[in-house]
């Protein structure tokens, strides 16, 4: 049986990833094919419980360097437990964020740690998607919605535009240095017609007929 | 003010370091040197926090790779806000295992890991102790010692005296290949004559008399 195809969403909190995450993997269902839709950090119950301690209590209590390796930990028991089985099985993975995520969070963060991620990454990951779908997004709008959200796990939101816009752009560099893996949408439209771009483009992929 | 000294205690469980460990801090204290103690995995609340992960549940629910991860990630935090900030102030530290343990528990766990043990290591940690002490103990006595504690806590106990004889292998090995930093210290004597030698050579790298 063939390996499975790997689909990740990345983007900036707000942007909408999560519910074009959900779409697609619907859409697959629909059509009959089989799709373990998952999310980080977290994704398998390990991971859960370690995505626990980054995401509750005083979150500055980790420096950016164990909060580094906190989120590999979670990844790496996540790629064992969830996408990797899926995929031997031939199932379809999409993960609403993955280590693109680490790379633009931990990196807009603490620029000099940004060839720390890279090497801890190659070391203990080593896996990259086989598509990125970024969805782009005006980070004004991106931002009004994820605190209208108020999911109150995003800390980052707290930090204001011009730092989502150093998201963004962290983001966008990361597509650019990683053409043939990413695909860049354009987020500022209804989530239909986003989520018709992203199945003309993950379909043909599939084997499926969108 | 100098930077304090840092020393580790290591060996296999049952073997007396943490005994040994607390005994140094004891005499130390005694002779009114200012003196942490410490112990991995843990030492700081976050890194407590990331032991119980490690030590309580279905222990084999983490494979090797995210266990190491874990470890390094407490390491970091411990190093942080326990190691550094005392020897910054001047203050010896003790710690009752540092890197040394998971070079041989997961090395001898896992040998094609040691490799990667060692990368990253080099990579988020960096730091070793000035001194180290090696309690060197025979396995069949260390081994009954543990068992009779009967701690629960460490589940290499239940792996027979083949890999406790492995273990210790693998810590005089390091000692071999470190002997600056190394004190390989019989551990098969009364408790006080193991800590009369220890006194002996920790206690003029701190300018005390023994």
């Amino acid at each position: 049986m063939a390996t499975g195809l790997f689909i990740s969403f990345e983007g900036i909190d707000g942007s909408g990833k999560s519910t074009q995450a959900r779409l697609l993997a619907d859409r697959l269902r629909g059509l009959g094919h089989e799709t373990v839709l998952t999310r980080e950090p977290g994704g398998s119950p390990g991971a859960e419980e370690i995505r626990q301690l980054l995401l509750t209590g005083d979150t500055a209590r980790w420096s950016a360097e164990t909060e580094l390796l906190l989120f590999t930990a979670a990844r790496r028991d996540h790629l064992e437990r969830t996408i990797r089985p899926a995929l031997d099985h031939g199932q379809t993975v999409i993960t609403d964020r993955f280590a693109d995520s680490t790379r633009v969070y931990q990196g807009a963060t603490r620029g000099d740690l940004r060839a720390t991620v890279d090497r801890l990454h190659d070391l203990m990951i080593g896996t990259e998607p086989d598509l990125t779908f970024l969805i782009d997004m005006d980070p004004a709008t991106a931002l009004a919605r994820g605190l209208a959200r108020g999911s109150g796990e995003d800390r980052f939101e707290d930090m204001g535009l011009g730092f989502q816009n150093t998201l963004r752009a962290g983001f966008l560099g990361l597509a650019k240095d990683a053409p043939r893996r990413f695909q860049v949408i354009d987020g500022n439209r209804t989530p239909e017609s986003v989520a018709a771009e992203i199945a003309d483009i993950a379909l043909p992929r599939l084997g499926l007929v969108p």
